[in-house]
């Protein structure tokens, strides 16, 4: 990209998402990240050779990016998403069988609110009910998948066809082929209900066997593009697949508040991973300080 | 404000900034602070009885923010401008003069760029040649101010009045007759060359006297709001004048991305300030933690 | 714990890491939390029937905390050991096998530093020939390992046992009985090469039972103590074991730089997790925000 | 300084914090920069030439280090100290004229707090007697100053001499001839009240005269060390000053939480300062990523 001058930054009456993220690709700071990234995943969508994944951690569906994933996905933005745990996985599904999160105050007495049985994620609420329905829903639909072992990607496909609430992920997913893969999904309700469920029935779960779903994704691609929101264990896995295929990844747009100093993989600049020939050392990079609810719905929109 | 639910926030094709903002008021987390800033500040425009402060502090005209400044001022969205230091002044100075901050690189070698003087700014590039100029020009606008002593308000509204870019912060805030108060002026090149050219000339610049400036702009008024961009002294002189005249903010929005923990004023979040009662009980707040150059200019162009 | 005064708190010639710590409980901000981690920390070991975990996510390893984790182990500070994806396995591997980390730049061309075949971590840098020989001893020692199909902390405990450095964290775990749980193994290089091995072998690693062995833990003890290091999945997978048998932590130390605004599981406090009742209402807590490489060698030194 | 090998880092029962500090050095990440600090603070102490400059910002007396200063202060860790606002200043008064700082808590109704008259500072209490006794105190003492225009670092000196409590950081500064520099006096109470007094006495406070004291400094040494805790106006102060004579700080260290992605001065590691020729090439510096009240004490009670 070339120089620019961050005085020429404008704004105006009726300006678009799109125009607001393109002036910002002017700037300097944080702002400057978001309109490099706007302008890297529009790079990753003209490659028609580039597979575009998305690896989210953190609570996304409490924070409100339901729609926006959804919409991703639709819109072709995307084709496949890495999850870490059940951080998206459990919430999504909860809200699928109608549980809502609700906005909460922090300030509040958390003490308290466990007595009234609320869960809080920062400033949003859960009722601890969404995790008794959880259960109960996911006993119903456990007899009507293939009872076998599921690597995490099946397992998800053949759970999101059986989900009604057209607006989950999930099924938005399996209806759009994008697959889901989810390493950690040990560490999830919903894994922890499979495993309880497999201990009598011939349904198991295998997370190491993502890896081979994953190695053959890669396999069958030539040029990769990884959208990162919130760093974690996906966007670990994602670059570990690429370490271990000799493949690096073309295109990458990091969302992220953590910082690098304390040396955590979520916080880690993108130009470290070129050390790793995670990152091809010509791959367009961005690296964006936002909190993803922010700056996610923001790329989204401008891209539609 | 009513409790919402996040899975509302909905994003579309050619969606408006405004939207956008609006939306964000349905979700969790660092986004609803976003949109919450959002109705506060409409709030605030909507009190007729309300003197608009916005404080600023942080190097935002290199992070591309002059133009989203003289847009508020020009259409009143504020009524009164807070600076620390030379952050805002001395680098919209160097611009109307004629020296623009470009984009530049983080990873780069600084003492390659100290040999070429360019000096660094995160990722924006300031040729050391500002400098020069700036001095420059300031002493030759100098004698044409009152030669007498003058209060850092005073002295930047007659600055304002000599300078010619139509673009400049102070030449906007000055024919729209909104002060500027900067009881840290000591600390910027400007206020440097001042105390430079004082030595022998009857023009002095005396930072006590913005205490009397703006306790008589707090006196004349009822109802007070502020925009806090990056906390820093602008806040806590704001909040300190509040304290020492019995009065409380009734609006407020703070934008940073300084964390509570280490008990700096930046970090704080608003509702410390209660204690304090420099906001009042009742006052609408919002605390965003975002970075100015991505907020601000999505909060003012939301509400153009 | 009583009120203190701030200002009685005085430093020393010759002081001890212990009275910096202790000095540290009368102090406010950042230094306050380190200085009653210490307190909770020092109540877990007086409490007999509590089980002490320690959750560590993030490359810990390469930060030089290496002798921290043996040395808290082999003293019985800690009885079990939650790890996440291999931030810390990989490493500990790579250095018991003889590659070793060694201090590095920030400010450096990546690219150039994968020319060489260095990897980067933030300031430490890792020659790539650590992977290729964290491969091969492994091909050699899987064969010595049962071959049947192992959860995570069977697996680790019969890896330790094969591994000859004497400073390892895996052998000296496997000598201590101290449990190793990492329901992320699949997302390591060590993860990758069993699951290659388990292709033609009857070694197989299942990473959902691994909540069959931490439940077994479980239920097996009544008080449950954990120190958290950095948040991420293992914090999750801990807090989640106590919420699915009804459980609660009875003691928790959280250390970790990431914030809580953008709701993810790292940076939420403490008090958060007893909305959700994973952490008791009367509970002993301390929320320090500080890097683990300064926090935790601090607090071990101040234990022994 | 030489490559180091993190896994060498050691910790031992009875572990003095010179020892801690000094196996930090061998480590990674946050350890590391807190390791170098020392070394470069050792440095600055060996250089018979360097005038060793403190500059702190935030609430460091709330949190607890005022007789970590005075310390400082009374070994001769430090020959300058360069305030911001009234952070230090204000705080150091109250309690030398018997009004304590005391632990609070964070998660608290600040609207309760307000009706009790408590003011908070994170997780800190400050009666607001203690700023009625502030301003009863200097009421007392302002008549027996020199009644004439005084530089912020004249004024602290002659206000330190009539400070009975000998813990008081101004009365130990003046004690110490130990000089305060406060560029931003304006913003805090004491500048408040200093102004007031003035409307109908001689006594007058002119910040700009720091720039002349200061100068008068520089001037006379040759070398310059600067401690910078929080980094904000003093830090801006010093560099700048160092700009204006060209000048250059042959030694710095930084400690402080703030990140540098927004571009502000707090957060902008020190190499950027070598772009601008404010830290010189050569300079021996030392970036620490903690907050100054674990950093500051430990740091202090290495070097007695």
């Amino acid at each position: 990209m070339n120089k620019k001058y961050p005085n020429e930054l404008k704004v105006w009456k009726g300006m678009e998402v799109k125009d607001a993220i393109q002036e910002f690709s002017k700037a300097g700071f944080c702002a400057r990240g978001l309109g490099e990234a706007h302008y890297v995943w529009k790079k990753m969508l003209e490659d028609k050779e580039c597979v575009k994944i998305l690896s989210a951690a953190g609570a996304l569906v409490p924070g409100g990016m339901r729609n926006v994933f959804t919409t991703a996905i639709k819109t072709k933005l995307i084709d496949v998403l890495v999850l870490t745990t059940g951080s998206i996985l459990d919430h999504d599904l909860i809200e699928a069988f109608g549980v809502r999160h609700e906005q909460g105050e922090v300030n509040v007495n958390d003490v308290e609110l466990a007595k009234k049985n609320i869960n809080r994620i920062y400033d949003v609420y859960l009722p601890n009910q969404g995790y008794i329905l959880l259960e109960k829903k996911l006993r119903e639909i456990f007899p009507k998948l293939p009872q076998e072992e599921l690597s995490p990607s099946q397992f998800l496909y053949e759970l999101g066809k059986n989900v009604e609430d057209k607006d989950s992920i999930l099924r938005v997913c399996a209806e759009m082929k994008v697959p889901i893969f989810d390493a950690g999904i040990t560490d999830s309700i919903t894994g922890f209900h499979t495993w309880m469920y497999s201990q009598d029935h011939k349904l198991k779960l295998n997370p190491q066997l993502d890896i081979r779903d994953f190695l053959e994704l890669v396999w069958k691609r030539k040029r990769y593009g990884l959208i990162i929101l919130g760093g974690g264990l996906p966007k670990h896995f994602v670059a570990g697949m690429m370490q271990v295929t000799g493949n690096s990844l073309n295109y990458a747009i990091q969302i992220t508040m953590s910082r690098p100093e304390y040396g955590g993989v979520s916080g880690a600049p993108l130009r470290e991973a070129k050390s790793w020939k995670k990152v091809a050392a010509d791959a367009l990079t961005a690296d964006v300080v936002c909190d993803a609810t922010i700056a996610f719905p923001l790329l989204v929109a401008s891209l539609l």
